[in-house]
């Protein structure tokens, strides 16, 4: 596994692999790996020639308050998982090169971009949608590989990548989850053992509403006040949103048909979780 | 020449030719070609293996109320001009699917394009790089071709460029002018035979703006009283705005030191007109 900082090299590696005809599948994470990253290692491993991950704990998505300063990182350990993979290129994107003082460029995707994590977090989505431009741009990939445990961010992401023709594939991956359903995150890290316990509760939720759309509930409200009652009854869970969505323009449904996303965020302790499910209503 | 219209067959033919160690330039336009425009071809043809042209009337950089529909467009005519060069591709992007009606995709650089033209077009900056943004992902060029007439649009792709990392290098060619001085543009077009007498005195203000500075005044209020006076003599011209700005930053000076911008729009007649010049203050 070759290591890269430098921008203008990531960009000539990437340059040569492809007069070579090498495929590049690359794997955009902010480190302290989980399973759910591996998952998409693993992915960009079996559909590409050559897999680079990136690590770049991106400061243009964190808001003002928000936990970048105490966001995990360990870099020996990311290295240490990604040994058991084929990975080709490690990119440790150099920071202050990425975002110099005067950054004025920005990519946006309107209007998704507003709707849940938007509304508590204004200027997140425009922070990953531009560093994922640059990552796009650097490493000039085939295959760009994305959980769907950030449901929003993938459908922010293929929506700008087909409208600004950004010659890449997005390739989604399923969220992994913990024995009890937890889905894996780098903040679950924040949690005491009381908060990692309660926070099971984010899944109950999200499974009883795929229990009543399956048993013929057609009324969002009706499942929001279940769910809702159930998130209260769990200790130290503040919510922040949760809606039954179209999952392509994240509209909150008035009354349930076909797909539905269900989608919540909650501070749990010191950490903001978010998790969702998309369910068919048969 | 070969003409391409589909959007995904300018990525695969791009593809192809780098696969095979060819360089790209390519020179986007909005077409109505004039020796502007032909300048930077030429200097496409010199510069890379293949030349690509786009022509591309951008609705997305016209405000409600600008002549989007009115701009000219001849290409039996534009093709002719392309003909006298060695043109590899004639780039024709399929209007509804380079902007389809639910877009929300836009590229921005902010502060730049709030600045000279941005004040009476606050849209247009971001149509224009939102369409650069997918011209060179459609097209993947090594360098692309823009005209210094454009100063305010040239600082803003580049910063665009640099801050989101596209893999291209911009290339700027000097203005092109007719006999008097007047700015080659497409919107010349619009001006009847009194009115394009009387457009010459845009270059004329320039002109004397680079005197007064070349003979020492360092006091920008002096230069600009005296350009003002000089163009409200012009019969049917309309000042937008008249600036000695710094020509990274597009700040107004307030003392004249080093490199000055002198730029300005007006109105002749039916016809938006710009222009600058870039003085150096020995």
């Amino acid at each position: 596994m070759r290591t890269i900082k430098d921008l203008q090299e990531m960009h000539s590696y990437s340059m040569k692999m492809k007069r070579r005809g090498k495929s590049i599948g690359l794997v955009p994470t902010m480190g302290y790996l989980h399973e759910g990253h591996l998952s998409l290692v693993e992915a960009a491993r079996k559909k590409a020639d050559l897999v680079v991950v990136s690590i770049f704990v991106n400061p243009a998505q964190f808001g003002p308050g928000e936990d970048f300063s105490r966001y995990p990182r360990d870099l020996k350990r990311d290295r240490k998982l990604l040994n058991n993979f084929e990975v080709d290129v490690l990119f440790l994107p150099d920071a202050p090169k990425m975002f110099s003082g005067e950054h004025q460029s920005y990519v946006e995707v309107e209007g998704l971009s507003q709707k849940m994590c938007g509304r508590s977090r204004p200027t997140h989505f425009r922070g990953v949608t531009t560093v994922v431009a640059k990552l796009l741009n650097l490493v000039s990939p085939d295959y760009a590989f994305f959980g769907e445990k950030d449901f929003q961010q993938l459908l922010i992401i293929k929506k700008m990548v087909k409208e600004l023709n950004f010659p890449v594939e997005i390739i989604a991956l399923p969220t992994v989850r913990e024995f009890d359903g937890l889905a894996l995150s780098s903040r679950n890290q924040y949690l005491n053992p009381k908060q990692r316990k309660a926070a099971a509760v984010l899944y109950q939720a999200l499974c009883l509403a795929k229990k009543e759309i399956e048993n013929g509930e057609r009324n969002p409200h009706k499942i929001i006040a279940q769910m809702r009652s159930l998130l209260s009854a769990a200790p130290g869970v503040r919510l922040d949103y949760l809606v039954l969505a179209d999952p392509e323009t994240l509209i909150e449904l008035k009354k349930i048909k076909r797909k539905v996303l269900v989608a919540l965020a909650a501070d749990v302790g010191p950490a903001r979780l978010i998790d969702n499910l998309l369910v068919e209503a048969k």
